[in-house]
């Protein structure tokens, strides 16, 4: 049984999403956010302190994108990985790891600084100029995704949800705002999917059962 | 024939030291850093106006981990990934996206508010802030790296190539001196390699030869 150590709303709801569109069995835990601060004894499982944290039998993963590859192909090929040989491969890896390495790092600083940190601590510069780099390479999800229903390989895949996450996050980080017409139907398919309701229901289901009421931003859903 | 527009000592030497490893052909394209305000027609050939951007026949890709992954895969297997239904495949796929997704991003706000930014713009806040987030992540890698050569695979792959390049950084974002002596002595492992010594001299041969004299940050080798 593959276990997923969550907090509600963080970029741990991309593997969720992945589970769930795979249909695979799991047990979702839930902390308080920060899980370094308000969850004793994650540490002990997790000594980075971070989000996701997957545990199948001897695996450890704690990239959220690494994760989503991970699931959809460590039992062969499956319609949610992209694989050598096909057209888009090089493109279906392209975008899994854009939507963390570049779309979702640039919106961290811009929570962190702008709403995160107590007020004496926020830097409105830094969270401007992130603003504006999100802004600068949001363009190429745009461009992309204009005349395509999905990122690569004609169908959804693995890439949609790394980015879509991003996209999701963007309404908490304010940076929505800046969404194209063709972002903002993109975003409307990526939420129609059942998958990703299942998920934004799992993550509230399993944060009322296990007692969890401080979420780190608002729930996917 | 594969094409790598390249800025010496960025993020673009991970697929050239990839290249250098796979013993392919490649067309080395070096510019002035940043490439977006001093490469004149860059903008048109990648948008984003970032490095690396590797242009193979009709593929385009711009992620510099996930470029290194592409190369080891496109043709079938390789050593330099490790495959899905060996037992470390989970941790080379986490390696390979650490390396960029959270060892990477802290480098670049500590170096972009500390030294590239005018005196006038820079945030010691933010360059401590994030120094202080490496040097946590940093532990992940102290812990993996002890008792064993290389991350993943019994074997030198893609991911030491990705969470390679971040040590390097770490030389020029003046984090390297955080590093434990397992660290060092991996960072030195990495040095050794005949093809990161070849990489490093083709960067510095090819910005000669096309004239380009300013450089992001130290040559890699």
């Amino acid at each position: 049984m593959i276990t997923l150590h969550h907090c509600v709303g963080t970029r741990s709801f991309r593997p969720l999403w992945a589970l769930e569109e795979l249909e695979l069995p799991y047990d979702l835990k839930v902390m308080p956010f920060p899980p370094r601060a308000r969850a004793p004894g994650y540490l002990e499982l997790n000594p980075l302190g971070t989000v996701p944290l997957l545990v199948d039998g001897a695996t450890r993963m704690t990239e959220s994108a690494a994760i989503c590859h991970y699931l959809a192909t460590r039992d062969g090929r499956s319609e949610l990985a992209v694989a050598p040989g096909e057209p888009d491969y090089a493109a279906y890896l392209n975008w899994l790891h854009f939507g963390e390495a570049t779309l979702t790092f640039p919106q961290a600083i811009v929570l962190r600084y702008s709403r995160m940190e107590p007020p004496e601590r926020r830097l409105p510069q830094a969270a401007e100029d992130y603003a504006r780099w999100f802004g600068a390479r949001l363009r190429a999800v745009s461009e992309r995704i204009s005349g395509r229903d999905w990122l690569a390989g004609d169908r959804f895949t693995m890439a949609d949800i790394s980015v879509g996450y991003a996209l999701m996050l963007a309404d908490e980080s304010g940076l929505s705002a800046r969404f194209s017409p063709p972002i903002q139907a993109y975003r409307e398919r990526l939420r129609s999917r059942p998958a990703y309701r299942r998920a934004g229901a799992a993550e509230l289901r399993a944060a009322a059962e296990q007692g969890v009421a401080d979420t780190a931003i608002a729930p996917s859903a």
